[in-house]
């Protein structure tokens, strides 16, 4: 186990109801005049937004909309968010919507008291020094960015889809999470979270770091639930119970816990965030077919933990051949992705002619040569990663 | 799985050489005159007092000193706190030590601000709406304090043991944890606390609230991980990774991660709070010979989540009977109590010959009628789980 600091400040507000609580706990972080960001018509015409503006009437704090962030999030939204605090003396984001829209508002809560261009933090010319409390209302447990420190930021002038990763400040402060709010999440975006969620916890369970076991045990732990759970909430999507445990799992798998005291790898993220900024693809759906055909690849390179991840999150039976379980541990998780109706290749992601020399080279100009800490990756081993895809 | 808050803002700064960083800390969270709180001797001969005393040199921080504190602390020394804190304008309390010294540091720091007596908050008379910073420097994994927002200090005069529990005003700021300084625990002692962070965790996994898969998950795996552990830092105490496991382990015991949602008992802990109030004995000892005295009376009237723990935590062998397999597992519970040195009967702890109706009077008296919520137990439940004591 590594030296880490854990420092995860979010106070979750968790269960029924609980966004009538938003103006209260917006007082409680100082806000006075929010800047309230959201996506598409959804949080509209479910009423959400109504019912967060009414909370924040009842605690007499004023606030001001930008609404319309998409996914994959772009650079213009938060310079436009950006200019909005600046003009109105905003003193707090709040988020009410999923990763996109929590990752918009970290963007603008860092860049807005800094001088210089926001970008400066993505690209990692400048650390994050200063920023606006964030508030979230959770509608998509996915990206985990309600507990993260964390925001990806796409630039839409090239395509540079960039993580921004900080101790603390771009934490939020609260986070309100009602799982009733994800029963009209449609099935495939619903998978494509929970797909999401794993990968989070994949990129800190696949280390070279030893005897970090009960954080691998934590990790086992949200993965084997997140896998029951989540065949539930595809089956019936008003599960509450079900669509609550995924909530919740979702949140861990990314604010921290687990991936305490080791290297982490991340090389799943990145090879899969060059598909969703260039062809567009969801991000969840992106990792399903990039996060097998990683295992894979790594596998014969670097058995052990894939094979400890088959024989205690996929129960293959205990031998002694690890390859054979590795082998049998990656196949039972693409049978699982096909299950949630998750795509498993190029094809099925609806990318016909993927041009793989271009990713490759993209890939490596954005986040490094090589990539990864589990197995070291260099452009001939992500391009054979990508072509493991097809 | 019910609505929850959880809110655990402690930085956890873990690893080697980190009470270097005490000043550096104690300054982030405001602190410029501290008090730091300290069991016996051997944090002194053991160079560590000098060491934080160093750091906050440094940091150019004042501090007094309070050593001395005892196992099951109790209230005398927490007015003695006060009064330094009061007369001396102290900010901040720093305790150096396991739960008795946080947890007599965290009486302090919420009775100094408070102008009525600081045991109104431990009796339920007030409820805690402010207090000083608390900062620690952990040398015993066991009680989970230094993660929780909870205190536990005895009355000398009646020798009445109670339990503070706080949202987050006693949440430490910041724990300093470095698995070199349990080096030197004595075997008894760290078996003590792996029974208690054990404890910590079983009084949260014993619950009738349905559908927490994500934290029944979490709870077993940080279980089955303190037991592998736990083992092999009894055979070796210098094994830096099995202590750092168990470090940490006993923080996510107790900081409420495995709580989540749901309805928790604490049965087991006010059942052996009478024992070690009354006869001293070491808490986690008194722990090891009521839990599974609790838990096998409970089996006969709730099984469902003892054959649960029985077969995910303690491997039993899957089969159709939860009575045999809760029983099972019982057994092989004790058999790791025993296998750590552990006392397994009143007899073992030393109490020749235990006054159970002066128990149960007790503790009814202290804790309320019924206690629990996994099984509601009253005076004659009791009774019969100290006579399995035996």
């Amino acid at each position: 186990m590594d030296n880490f600091t854990y420092w995860a400040p979010t106070k979750y507000v968790f269960g029924r109801d609980t966004e009538s609580r938003v103006g209260q706990l917006a007082s409680e972080f100082g806000g006075k005049k929010v800047l309230l960001v959201y996506g598409g018509g959804s949080v509209v015409r479910s009423g959400l937004l109504e019912r967060v503006k009414s909370a924040l009437d009842v605690a007499g704090i004023e606030y001001l909309e930008m609404g319309g962030i998409r996914p994959n999030p772009t650079d213009d939204r938060v310079y436009e968010g950006i200019d909005i605090v600046r003009s109105h003396d905003v003193d707090m984001l709040i988020a009410v919507g999923g990763g996109s829209v929590i990752d918009t508002a970290k963007g603008i809560a860092c860049g807005a008291p800094y001088e210089g261009d926001f970008w400066d933090f993505y690209c990692g010319k400048k650390i994050v020094g200063n920023a606006l409390p964030v508030g979230v209302v959770l509608t998509i447990p996915a990206a985990g960015s309600e507990g993260s420190g964390n925001s990806v930021i796409t630039k839409s002038d090239g395509l540079i889809k960039l993580s921004l990763r900080t101790e603390h400040w771009l934490r939020p402060k609260f986070a309100v999470m009602n799982p009733e709010l994800t029963f009209t999440l449609p099935a495939y975006q619903t998978a494509c979270g929970i797909v999401d969620m794993m990968a989070h916890i994949f990129e800190r369970y696949f280390t070279n770091t030893a005897d970090c076991e009960v954080t691998d045990r934590v990790a086992e732990g949200v993965l084997k639930s997140i896998m029951a759970e989540g065949r539930k909430v595809i089956d019936n999507p008003t599960d509450y119970q079900a669509r609550a445990n995924i909530m919740w799992a979702g949140t861990l798998a990314h604010n921290g816990i687990c991936g305490t005291g080791r290297v982490e790898d991340w090389s799943s993220h990145f090879i899969e965030h060059e598909l969703s900024a260039v062809y567009d693809v969801a991000h969840g759906a992106g990792l399903a077919v990039t996060v097998p055909a990683w295992m894979r690849y790594v596998a014969e390179r670097n058995v052990g933990k894939v094979a400890q991840f088959a024989r205690r999150v996929m129960d293959v039976a205990d031998t002694a051949d690890d390859h054979a379980a590795a082998m049998e541990g990656i196949n039972r998780l693409r049978e699982f992705y096909r299950s949630i109706g998750m795509p498993l290749s190029f094809e099925e992601l609806g990318i016909e002619q993927p041009d793989i020399p271009e990713l490759v080279a993209k890939l490596h100009e954005h986040k490094g040569n090589p990539i990864g800490n589990y197995v070291k990756l260099g452009p001939e081993d992500t391009d054979a990663i990508y072509r493991l895809m097809y």
